[in-house]
């Protein structure tokens, strides 16, 4: 937290979820003292951030007060008992507005709590509001919607990244301690490598999209974004519907794979050296891995992508081209151009690419590379210099995440350190079921 | 078998494969001496039919006399050991030539058994030849194929039907008791119900497609036909990998749901009526369905098949165009038009027209339709009278087919009776695994 002239740290900025679990359970602070924190830290911050498209203050502290009542009779749902989140404004909160980022839905209402955010409630979390999306998440940069850009609590002249840009600044300017994205691209980890907090997209399928506006149906994964990856691992096991576990420390010595990222996207190399040095802890065996079938790779993400999200929107595309942002109907026109005859290879050739990875993950248990290919740049640039060449925005962002995507499997981003004064991070990529696995070494990356 | 000046019924016209198999196996007749029976019948027929493409005359009295061999030690390996039978030409078999019906494909010959040829000689079948096909499967005519086209026995002036049409041709003149073929959207099933003979398309996925080149991947079935039903039953048993077993008969009254052809497509009422009159028999209980969701049924089959098909001819399309026939060109440039969003959009229609069919065979046992719209046009013909209404051909003769393919259920055509001197078909449609069930009752009503 740096630049700007306003405050730009709120209560939650260096406290942990496990931290203020255990003093929500000891009685040392209520669930609405914590919810109320949350509040205070928006209204003191958001104006400059715009992290929130919707707060919804009654229905937080009616939230914290039911989490105080059932810890007083007894009832202690876990980890997140009591603690405040904040939820991507396209994942469906009863009762909330939720505007996908776009004009198209500035009046919804949800009706239903999506199934993430029912099992984030069930686990006992306090939702206190809905973040800023890039438009339809359509879109890596996170200025384009309906309530205007998100900031880089960082720097507020620069971008958050998208798509899950207000849930990436929330957490970032300590707003919550842990927030709902979603990822079909890199649309969790993008944000959370530029607002310097920790990203986790989940193997695909293991948590429902139920309730969440699709942007490509076998691309999109709901994931967490928290300050540090063990507030993320929380934070996933309850979306997953998985037991609260204590971290587990596995001593033995790993092998990760790292990938150089100019094999997928040409990168800045001083982010390259620092998600590189941040490899450089005790047991970690790093050596280089080089993945086969990259033309495919790139064929069958934007085919599958393209195809899908056009059939989100025809509709809309074709009747009312003017509600949306210029930036987001060019892309949908040119999702719409895709032949299925194209999309039909892509299916093959993702089975492909999934046979690559895992093929990869048989001979290291981790993959590592950066998360994005440079720190965040200014709001609304759409091209960005990388070793001496003016390139489109686009791919330097999800150059080095979409990949994952495609494979479907787990990826985390963490904070790797800074390049000029900006964050940026570095990315683990695992086997699905062994998320524990990966998470224990982040943790050992990125104390 | 009525009009022209030569002969057009072979030796295998009018002999079950029941029949010719006790015989083989009683020691009165030799393998060698049907597969020399079919090679007659093919040498006396075949120049004004052109059922064939290619006849292996060395490889299929090897294998006859292989078959005399076994039987001679002891080993029988079941009703289909000695029976010649004839392979569509997009089947690879072993050491023969495989044109697809196409000039691209013009000298390619086949290095190994696709796996459903080799199924039928495991069960002791030999194999003559190969059946023209209509050019990559791709036409429900039979009459675009790079050997000329099939032409049908009951009247040479008249097409076969497609896109197994020298199949159809060949079983239907007597030249084979059982021959393969592939089915997409009726290519079984209508050369059947053109020729007069019984086309059997098994449930998706129950018969292998390896080594069958493909047309719609997820639509292709391999199928057979035969002149009656029990032969095709015994047919697919073996391509199917299940234990050969007596057909057992049902006593219990079956409830039959007649679908009016109209409902899927306009259907010239003589063969409608020909179709309904061939279930007035004991023991069929039939009432009217009328299935629901139709329009996501029709452009479901239309995207689905379009883009897989452009997937597979891509590149030829592009780089050697002049070596299709103009018909399939212009098809194959038409389905590459299809977008990848409607292909998307079709994936979920297909599982709702699933669900359709599923529902309505949980109120009835079968469903039963006519085969094809119409009897057999001239070869040539691309449009047909239908109700004092000149309509495109394709939608004729495969508008009661393609729903079952999408839906991916078996269905068998069986011969119904004649309109104007022409052969037509009754369809039935079952639940896949209850195969015996249809074919029992496909026995009594066309025994």
């Amino acid at each position: 937290m740096s630049t700007g002239t306003q405050q730009t740290t709120g209560f939650f900025h260096s406290r942990t979820i496990d931290e203020l679990g255990g003093q929500v359970r000891a009685g040392d602070v209520r669930a609405v003292d914590l919810t109320q924190a949350a509040l205070r830290a928006i209204d003191a911050l958001d104006g400059g951030i715009n992290a929130f498209v919707t707060v919804d203050r009654e229905g937080a502290l009616r939230a914290a007060e039911k989490a105080d009542a059932e810890l007083a009779e007894g009832r202690d749902r876990g980890p997140l008992h009591g603690i405040p989140v904040a939820v991507k404004d396209i994942i469906d909160v009863a009762g909330v507005r939720t505007t996908m980022g776009s004009a198209h839905f500035a009046d919804h209402v949800s009706t239903e709590d999506a199934e993430c955010v029912a099992r984030l409630r069930e686990a006992g979390a306090v939702v206190v509001g809905k973040t800023t999306t890039h438009e339809f998440a359509f879109g890596a940069t996170g200025d384009r919607a309906c309530n205007g850009p998100s900031r880089n609590p960082h720097d507020p002249t620069r971008m958050t990244g998208g798509s899950s840009g207000g849930s990436g600044a929330a957490v970032a300017a300590g707003m919550v301690p842990l927030a709902l994205g979603t990822d079909t691209g890199g649309s969790v980890r993008i944000p959370a490598s530029l607002c310097g907090v920790a990203g986790f997209k989940p193997a695909y399928g293991a948590v429902p999209t139920a309730g969440v506006f699709p942007l490509s149906q076998t691309l999109d994964h709901v994931g967490v974004l928290a300050a540090t990856t063990e507030d993320c691992r929380l934070g996933y096991r309850a979306l997953a519907g998985l037991r609260p576990m204590p971290s587990r420390e596995h001593g033995s010595e790993v092998s990760i794979g790292w990938i150089p990222p100019d094999v997928l996207h040409p990168t800045d190399p001083q982010v390259t050296a620092t998600a590189r040095a941040a490899l450089d802890v005790d047991g970690l065996d790093v050596r280089e891995v080089r993945p086969a079938g990259l033309d495919g790779m790139l064929r069958a993400f934007g085919a599958i992508q393209f195809s899908e999200a056009h059939a989100v929107h025809a509709e809309r595309v074709a009747d009312a081209p003017q509600l949306f942002t210029d930036d987001v109907l060019a892309i949908l026109r040119k999702a719409g151009e895709t032949a299925g005859w194209q999309y039909v290879r892509a299916l093959t050739e993702r089975d492909e690419w999934r046979g690559v990875v895992a093929a990869l993950l048989d001979e290291v248990e981790l993959l590592a590379l950066p998360t994005t290919c440079v720190p965040a740049p200014e709001v609304d640039e759409r091209q960005v210099e990388v070793q001496g060449a003016r390139i489109p925005l686009r791919g330097a962002l999800i150059g080095l995440t979409r990949p994952w995507n495609l494979a479907g499997v787990p990826a985390l981003s963490l904070p790797a350190g800074a390049v000029r004064g900006l964050p940026v991070g570095l990315q683990l990529v695992g086997r699905p079921g062994q998320e524990d696995r990966l998470f224990a070494v982040a943790s050992r990356v990125s104390p």
